[in-house]
């Protein structure tokens, strides 16, 4: 590369070179070359830099209200809102591992906005003037509390904007089943037994349920993720803050975001540990158990076409085997069941990250963020996917359903009452010894006409309480 | 062992020998010989059992009113009495590694309320007469309602009535440090760094934070966990019990224990799965990670005694070395996070154990609740423990706060508005490099005299936001 | 209780009293008392205490020849044997919660084996003469090396006498199947969709494979498990112990226990962390999801008895539904699949407590070992259990196996070389639109002649690789 | 874009518009289209590419042997070299989470290779001629062997070339610490507390053993990663392949690759069950437990400058604080600290994953070796960071450690045989009374005068055993 394509930034480290055409300073360029751990695919999550963006922004607001010269400040805001629409994202190349407080990230963060704001207001990259990323972008701050308060708005905005919506219409394309499989009746499978009838909308209803709740615990965990820590400074005394700073910036974050937020109420507490992340998380890994169940089922139902259970015939979204028709892959379920196993894996990475702080700060930040976010990521597209390309074009194999409940003796029971129990099992057994069908030995046994067979047995009356 | 000690049992397998001096019956012998796994230490806890009891009495009072005898549902409900006391425990011997639906336990409980209701009733044991196991001590139910009903009502009881007392007494105990502890200024610490300062008392203001956090997390989980699967019977559909059975045994239940419970809106979701009880055990491992950093930090800040940080004055509880006073062995710490390191685990059990039920039933129920009840209880007593064995009787060490916090160069950030940034960093680099105290250099270096310097440097302005 | 059946003993602490009927003193008193949390199920395993017997011996037997008393020496190894053997077992009440490092646990062999030692010499329990629990019991020892070496010696002891056998015994059950069932041809599965054929025993040759593997992974982990921390002493320097004393003790105990053990290279590492027994749990930890994997599908192959996969019959250990013949329910299978969802959990707890150690010493030693002996436990008596009360008893049902093979439509690939691709794909189509065999549907569309079908048709051609 | 950016392809399903400038085909596009999950980051990682690139290599040479065009076969393998290379990787676009077997994956690799055999060979893209995706590329081939078996290649490839080196490099700067310390006596630490002293050179001989241990862990696991399944094909059973394909294309790949492969001994086990990766990431969990202790202790002994242990210096790396000299973050420690805790989540889900298989096949393929890969490529790229930026730039401060052990009261054991043990407790209470050093507490007691003093107190006899 040319000498052109290269500026010098500095910090109190000394010079370093940085690509012209990128807005980061030198300590981004140096936390590069220091943490070359696992590359690109390592990187921070775009949700944590938009965060940061708001943080800032938000920052700079009231720090004009505390003084800061507004102009400088405005052109922070302006800078800011390129970080939060997100068109600044190739200028945040820092990965997860490097230092534990994130300060390598809130650095990269203020140095492309105090660049970017310089730019703006016509002033020389890499000169800090007039826009200095410490004093001015940074002021009032310190990255001990920025950077979980970036955590905190960016797990906020990803469950409310993503998760929710996602969770929200796979629980709608799961309950459009209930209703249209309403009418289905089918045999029950306990201990993967056969077992009383149920019918198949009663069968998804409990996977509604699932959903429902986890979108309840989603929401939950919303409360005490809106804390945020920003105004703890250092240690979370507030230090080299003003009072009422904290209050007044999660406010401004609230307006900026359209989400409720508020100061945390021991910033000791909001910066030496991620209590509150870990409690997030619980509830992502409570939703990935959900849906492993509720795929795992979804699969084994569709199994066959001829030598599984076969109850549901799951959509075709890619070419199976081209010479076997019927024979589809249920894939939509295999990478829901594989972003549950991850999400029930980053839980212990989380538990783990957030059980490690000392004394007044934890310093495993990245790597909690990073994981809560993934979880976040995975559950929500996996869960619009599954929607989208398998749940709602689910169909009932209701000849095979109907097949399977009459070949069942677990309708035997229905006969106690007429026929008594010694004689209702000396039909099944027969029925069992000789591979043929309820009906069928208990006709051959002179117990009952095939008419009155039918009359009796009739398995819509197995699928509720009885009356009192 | 002579003939004498041994009856006679029967079920549908046939016959067999069970102890003479034990209630229980065939099916419980047979799943002693069957399950010959992990032996009594894997007993099913006797929350669990109890909790057994308590559904059983219910069941009972409830089936009286759609027609059970009443003197027969009455030796019932002493003999459940029996077993929530806690006198019949040796009555139940069963390991949790059986039937996934913990169908033998409820056989167990049924046949020995069965058996204790016959000696009260002047009945034969193993005769089934005039009390039978199943007619009537299983009446209306199934396992695969009762089981889940029993995990519910033990870990809503355990919580309720174990760890948010203990976590109460902690959270007080700390508290009480926090008053105590207010005026004692003292270095802070981030990335293990010095840093600016706090009190002691904000230290453990954190502390306290986490805790009420805890038992906010631990209450926040009762809601879902007071749902009852109990009516759902076999499949979740209610056969073969009456209407409202399922509202009608919550209210008993909730009469019984004095705690809230509720019939659960979906039956199916209520045996198919355990998210409530993975959304439980994700607030347990919170608590766990809350516990691993307290303890973590009062381990570390009780170092010493002459080579550590040795900021507080942990009490001794048992010999340490006889020889070397003050070198006392922070044991509840290492007990607690030892505790929390379990819990953690436990906590990957009970998510893979939840995720994997299939169609009408989850099978891995007995795990499942022995996992939960096993973190609760070790939370529980390891609070206790902490609480009464460690916390109240921390002292801080307040000379060598006071040595350390002189010590640090972080006070000179105090100085930078004095005298200006670039003499302050002289001042340090001086300290540092000779390895004086920043008030001898400062002296030395001619910008204050000893009086003007502490005049000016006094870390108690240090400890909170500035006004605005 | 009356003032006899009391004794008071005495540690540096003070005097305590303790029960009459206990060899146990002070210290292990104290520590009871200390340490309330989790109550007898939570008491330190027995390998763990009887390994501790075999240190204390040799201890002995090495410490005589550096000039221990042969008499005091000679007591201490017979009351070491009645550690061993295990009668004194209820001597050891400790729970894992205690000191990280253990040492009230061996502060408890220590006084067990000194009153007992002093019993033996016609002594004064309590006396502390002539066998006195530290000087002679403990000499050269501390609790740092003296633990540690016991985890080792009962994991390795675990492993070898109790896990080796039982999957040894499962792997020669489930490789007898490999025989008897190497003559039936099926449908084999994969995406849970059908696919080509394979034998039951070709599918069963990959469970032997599996517990194969297990067997070798089991078996590698004991050369680092081998080697014993003991003469590292208490930071590892190995002061207080003689020259030598390291190799002796492990070949003594390597005589004593008829296991081949080495003293470690570095006992720094060997007190300071718990890797070799991290690394043997990750071992424990994939026999687990073998376990997991092999016991799902037989349970999965067993389902039904009519609207299952259907392909083996379980054997019925007891009462399943007592109408409704061939209902089975696969308990062992759900037994097995619970120890290993325990065993994965296991496997967070132990990597968390072996990676906390700090400086010289791993302080969760308790909580490490009794995960890994729990989790070899129930590893080897689910194998037992799974062997003895499944696997022997499994049978093909070849009936259908052969209706399901010929059901499937995916014996149309062998088809293709005789009618080309595009035939083949219009009878499978035919079949599966129609609902109809491959053979009914060729045999329509005059592809073939019936006779001509069942000689083209032979999925004994489909097992195996096309000869070169 | 316009019309020409696209070029059509085509399966069996129908044509999709693919963008021209990329090498894959309809199969890729649509997987593109239906897993929208997880974004870029998410792709399967680099080195299972390039894996897959060696495995297409190697069964284009075998199957020339068996019939293939050598034309055909020596564009793939030329082809095939551009994926091994690297310089196609932009034509991998898929990600972790899709079919459960990864065949998106393995068409990807089919497409791309096949079309740029085309190209290399002067034909049309997209035309499959004269190299088909399917019928060349993937002959006597099946996803469900090609995929484990890049899987493994991977995992060897990334063990032998990237984690091995690392953890060497780090093994042996901190065995060069061992030797450059082993003169500096310090302060031993058990239970944090101060203990029986050491020298540091002892202290990281500790670390020097778990690194090696490390190696010695991944080393030994390479045996059961080098079996491969390839031959296996659909089900296991290798129909559609010649005898001998798997143990040929073993061969070649060992060439290719110049590492150890052989061909797996049942194919069954080898789909069905990852428990070689299961087992391996069992190893890089221990590496990682390793990581964690040693990177803790180095931050802890580095912490200060002034209120922490202080004994080491750690280099620094980037600006802390510009006015704390002496304040260095331990941000190296911490990255690794937090790549541990991510490696051991990576351990849950991996043994989740590996655990899920049902009946001939494993459908969590793609997450398992993601997270091996992703381990690896962390623990590497960790250990090189820490080895260059921290461990070989620590110091001793020789002049703290030196302090601090004078001002320990440790050394009193020393003096028992001198003294004897009451007056040397009377000496060291009496110096933890007054806060004095013990010389001071023994000088004034009049037991020694300060020149007998030092002549008896000398630490260095204190660092080993004995003579016997």
């Amino acid at each position: 590369m040319s000498d052109q394509s290269f500026r010098t930034e500095r910090d109190t480290f000394g010079e370093l070179q940085v690509p012209a055409d990128r807005y980061w300073g030198a300590q981004t360029q140096r936390s590069l070359q220091n943490f070359d751990i696992g590359g690109p695919s390592q990187r921070l999550p775009p949700p944590l830099i938009k965060a940061f963006g708001v943080v800032k922004k938000a920052a700079s607001i009231v720090n004009i209200s505390y003084g800061l010269d507004s102009k400088i400040g405005e052109a922070i805001q302006k800078a800011a809102d390129d970080v939060i629409s997100g068109k600044l994202m190739d200028h945040f190349p820092l990965v997860v591992f490097q230092t534990g407080s994130g300060t390598q990230t809130n650095m990269n963060v203020n140095e492309v906005i105090s660049n970017r704001a310089i730019e703006l207001l016509g002033g020389e990259l890499g000169s800090k003037k007039p826009v200095h990323p410490n004093d001015h972008v940074n002021m009032s701050q310190s990255s001990n509390d920025t950077f979980p308060t970036a955590m905190h708005v960016a797990a906020v905005t990803e469950i409310s904007h993503s998760l929710l919506p996602a969770l929200t219409e796979l629980r709608d394309a799961l309950n459009e089943k209930v209703q249209s499989f309403s009418h289905i009746i089918k045999i029950g499978r306990t201990h993967l037994q056969d077992a009383t009838p149920l019918t198949l909308g009663q069968e998804f209803s409990g996977y509604v349920q699932q959903i429902d709740n986890g979108i309840a615990r989603a929401k939950d965990v919303l409360p005490r993720l809106s804390f945020l820590a920003q105004g703890g400074t250092a240690v979370g005394t507030g230090l080299n803050t003003k009072k009422n700073f904290d209050v007044k910036i999660a406010a401004e974050i609230s307006k900026i975001t359209g989400l409720n937020f508020q100061t945390a109420p021991n910033k000791f507490e909001a910066l030496a540990c991620h209590d509150a992340l870990a409690e997030a998380h619980g509830a992502l890994n409570v939703i990935a158990c959900s849906l492993m169940k509720i795929a795992n089922d979804i699969r084994f139902l569709g199994s066959g076409p001829r030598c599984g259970f076969g109850e549901l015939i799951l959509p075709e979204n890619e070419p199976g085997s081209s010479i076997m028709p019927g024979k589809v892959n249920p894939t939509q379920c295999e990478a829901v069941t594989m972003v549950a196993a991850q999400v029930m894996g980053n839980q212990t990475t989380v538990s783990i990250a957030s059980a490690s702080g000392h004394f007044e700060l934890n310093v495993f930040k990245p790597v909690i963020i990073m994981n809560v976010l993934q979880s976040i990521r995975l559950l929500s597209d996996a869960s619009r996917s599954f929607t989208k390309n398998c749940v709602i074009g689910i169909q009932a194999n209701e000849k095979r359903i109907n097949h399977l409940l009459n070949e069942s003796l677990m309708l035997a029971t229905i006969l106690n009452s007429h026929l008594g129990y010694d004689n209702v099992a000396k039909c099944a057994k027969k029925a069992h010894k000789e591979g043929t069908t309820l009906k069928e030995a208990t006709v051959a046994l002179g117990f009952l006409t095939p008419d009155e067979f039918d009359e009796k047995v009739r398995p819509e009356l197995m699928l509720y309480p009885d009356d009192e």
